[in-house]
């Protein structure tokens, strides 16, 4: 069944996903923080996988730690192909939490992208790799300069919204969505009848209607649609 | 007379337009937060239409209040063609407060440009629509997400400046800055020449003079701009 | 021996800098504000020479205060060919401390970039004088209209670095690090060798090895990679 | 009725009404900004009346305008016995909106309160005057070192809340509180349930009973309260 | 041994505290964030158990979320005498953690204190409770109006550090810091002497010796300070 | 003289200072971020002796610079008596800059008062010190800890406003503000008529004058105020 879904929202706007969700009473869905490293058009969806950090501590954040048992090298291992990784970096824009090499292991795991409030580091590198970065900055430090990683697939928090491992994350131009799981089927079905009633909208902008009994429409903007709806194949 | 101006204007940087302002004792100009959503190198001039947010409350911005009187759908089809519009989104990041849809029937209405402290939504849209935009970023969220709008043509804030209706606006690469009405002549004509004068510095600069004494100018700096001000067809 | 070691410099990324600095317990060394105006690939070495603003008092911040002996004019003409310009503007974006002309001038006397915790002007100007820049923004306002300058060669603050003349500026798309002149030797010998290593493990995660056990390397690894160490010419 | 509302208001935390606004998804109604000035423990309700500030621009924001029919003087003749007046000052902390004479004069006006995002000025004349206010801090500088006043009794934004003329305001030691005129009967009544269902949940926790199954209740113990609630005269 | 240290501990502020941290190379103990609800001159000494919120999503973050296995209910009751609860509100200002009911319960089961980066609601409840907490602010909003509970005894981050299950939080009117494990031996031994060594300094400057020279000490002082500390008992 | 005009400006508020100011044009005067550590209602004023800090640096922030010949101990031996100490801290919260010992050296010192953006540390010790303190906070760690010293009597910023050695800064109950010594007569003269004026419109207020017309005074007002003006002793 997901793979429909995921084949639907790929046509579906961020934007419209926003607003399908706030007709569930959900305001909080779009991460504030993560922005496209490098603006495609594409859209990515795929399932969280998330990752989180916390701050720093001299102790237990250093260059030793990429070798442990708890370490975003280990974590990356265990992400299912298709998977975005979504990463609780609280924020912090002096450490760049992925560089070159972890995205270049992501993308040969298949990953589908990497969204996070921090930031990453290796710019040109990161590029190269090809994976989809959604992400707050860039940093030339490490994680470790400014953060400590502690683990995976825990609740997170990522640019104000709340991320359970298993939510649908939905990524574009306008940076990226969280789809919580009761609500994906609805989300992509309504999302998808809103994007063909929007791109009716536009075209009678491009006609000179004005917008106020258009959109929302009135009872006859809402005949005439039907209308054109119906006379689609 | 203001067309005159205007047509000034679009040659003045808004960097000098900044510089004349002082030169009145004004240093609350330049909008912080308004950049361009895709630099373009083109500078748009007009007069403010003013249009207002404050924030959310759950019970009045809904997805229905799109449809009532006082909407930003209502607001649109009040712009005077050629007015720039200034909207006062209290500098929410986390609502777009324009998508492809009203920026298209702006475009439609001959709006001259949209400038706000606050996001925009499905930022291809927008491009697409052609009209030219000012903004602090993009979201998905729409603006009943994050915001309430309440009115237009009120004096407003924006991105730290006082915006009253009919105001010029100048907006270039650099961002969009406000012109009180009763300095719009002192700051087109002053303006002007203080463009040449920077032309020639340059030209002196390229030159390899050093700036000591050259800008700002010694007497005979002066002079030698006054040979060549004057040697100017 | 300096110019030997700024050649090495040249091919070392920030990331890797950082990482050097960290073994030597620093962790405060990339400057959080300043990003590449335009991002060019281009990693820029030099000694910095530092400018030092406060907030703007009305009656010393003037346009008439760009004469006098303390002005950044005097400063550009102390500074050294080959040096980066560091300026601490206290991260105030609303007031760009250079445009076009004094980017041109430094251009002129071989100042190899500018870097700064605050803003540029004219933006279009700052591109086309070919300086090299790394900034926290553009704003149309001049230094005058938010900063007081008081003075060059001194300890600064930039972008929660503490900056001492002499240091050793990296910059690249990452952002601008700095290098305390007594580990400048240490890090780049040590990070040229980091590099070797890295561009090793990328290879390696190229053929599909997986992290953990590779980088940090254990045994086997650290094994494989001296052979492939040494069989380079 | 309003009055008898009042009064049971009064005996209402801010911390319940907000739980009630909760129960009809109204999540923005504690305003992030104003604290007591001076906590006193006494709760005051009250009638909103507006107030606009928009940035500071020096000229318009003078000394004179304060003589000019749109000025804060004016706004305060105005005011309704009993209500509470709500300044949007966008949240400037560097300028004082009212010191201590304006205060005295709302207080003679028998004003209920003065709450602001921003700050006062004159903290020592203001406590003088015995007007209650909640307030973000305090300043020296007069209102036109930082805002222009712009009109009274429209809506506004004030600590992240919208405000309408004629909304219910509580304010206590939490902070103030906005309650929607059509929302005020069922906040009071519910209110006042609830804090007597609260009052019985903490002697129940001062005789040693766990919170899980009191606070919200299991089957037994609201039975066990429904007693306690008859019980009671 | 812990009660030991711990006794010790309490006679040492959490100021000496971050230098002897800092012999260790450690900056990051002292959290940004909590401060004295009310400043009593209390030192508070306790082993952390960790509370996680992450942000609000309103399907989750409901009042009758409140009554699920995963509470700060069913927390409260897994606390251990003499703890002290450290809850991660990722710095969210706008909702109250707690309020009287939940730290009145944490009163009953001899909780030490409660210390965050976020808020608590009901300050004049909270003050009667008698627990003594250390937090960010007061909100009248509950938990579920900006936070989700997602569990306890997890690492967290709380004002700016990390905080695992187990660490020592030191509280006094200065604020909270952490001791990692590791160190607390070292922390309480030599920062109970340095605590000596300072009031023995205090007594210097009382009696007019200058600063340099004696903090740090040169060689004479360090030898009086040494005749100072032996002579007494 | 200054004695004369420091004795005047002792029965001025810094409210009335700043509204003296504005009328020379300068609006950056209050520092935003300093408050009294205990608000006293008292007065002090004095001339600025600077302290200058910028962000740590792990190689140069030490323990061990504190014995050096740039230290905050060897300022403190160079202080005037009654001069007032102002440090630029850059706003760092984090790092407490001067504790009880320096300020019990500085009170020996009779130094008048220290005002910083930034933070102190050992507020128990620092209140027992009796040195009055306007600060932007408390916290434990030293100023090592997140900042570096660099120098003093040098031009500094300090709750964004540009702080000059010897200027006049003057501190109460509504924080701190710095007169230009050019303007220190200026101040000092106008400013207690303005506060005589503003003594005469409470009392009117008192007697249930409106404000209109009142402050600022009509020509009616201003008549009357003349007469009350001239039947003073």
């Amino acid at each position: 069944m997901s793979d429909v879904l995921f084949d639907i929202l790929r046509k579906v706007t961020t934007a419209t996903i926003t607003t399908m969700l706030l007709k569930k009473g959900i305001r909080r869905c779009w991460m504030n923080g993560p922005k496209p490293l490098s603006a495609s058009g594409e859209r990515i969806v795929g399932r969280a996988f998330t990752l989180r950090f916390v701050p720093v501590r001299e102790d237990v954040a250093t260059i030793e730690s990429w070798g442990s048992a708890i370490s975003t090298r280990a974590a990356i291992e265990e992400m299912p192909a298709g998977s975005i990784a979504v990463a609780d970096a609280t924020g912090v824009p002096t450490a760049g939490i992925f560089g070159d090499i972890l995205c270049a292991r992501m993308k040969k795991r298949s990953v589908a992208a990497l969204v996070t409030d921090g930031a990453v580091r290796d710019r040109a590198g990161v590029l190269m790799s090809a994976l989809p970065v959604w992400c707050a900055g860039v940093a030339s430090p490490a994680s470790v300069n400014g953060l400590t990683f502690v683990g995976w697939q825990q609740p997170i928090g990522c640019g104000g919204c709340a991320i359970f491992p298993g939510d649908v994350i939905v990524a574009d131009d306008d940076g990226a969505v969280i789809i919580p799981q009761a609500l994906v089927e609805f989300v992509a079905k309504e999302g998808a009848e809103h994007e063909l009633y929007e791109s009716w909208v536009f075209s009678e902008v491009e006609n000179g209607v004005k917008l106020p009994g258009l959109y929302p429409p009135n009872e006859d903007a809402r005949a005439r649609y039907e209308i054109w709806r119906k006379s689609r194949p």
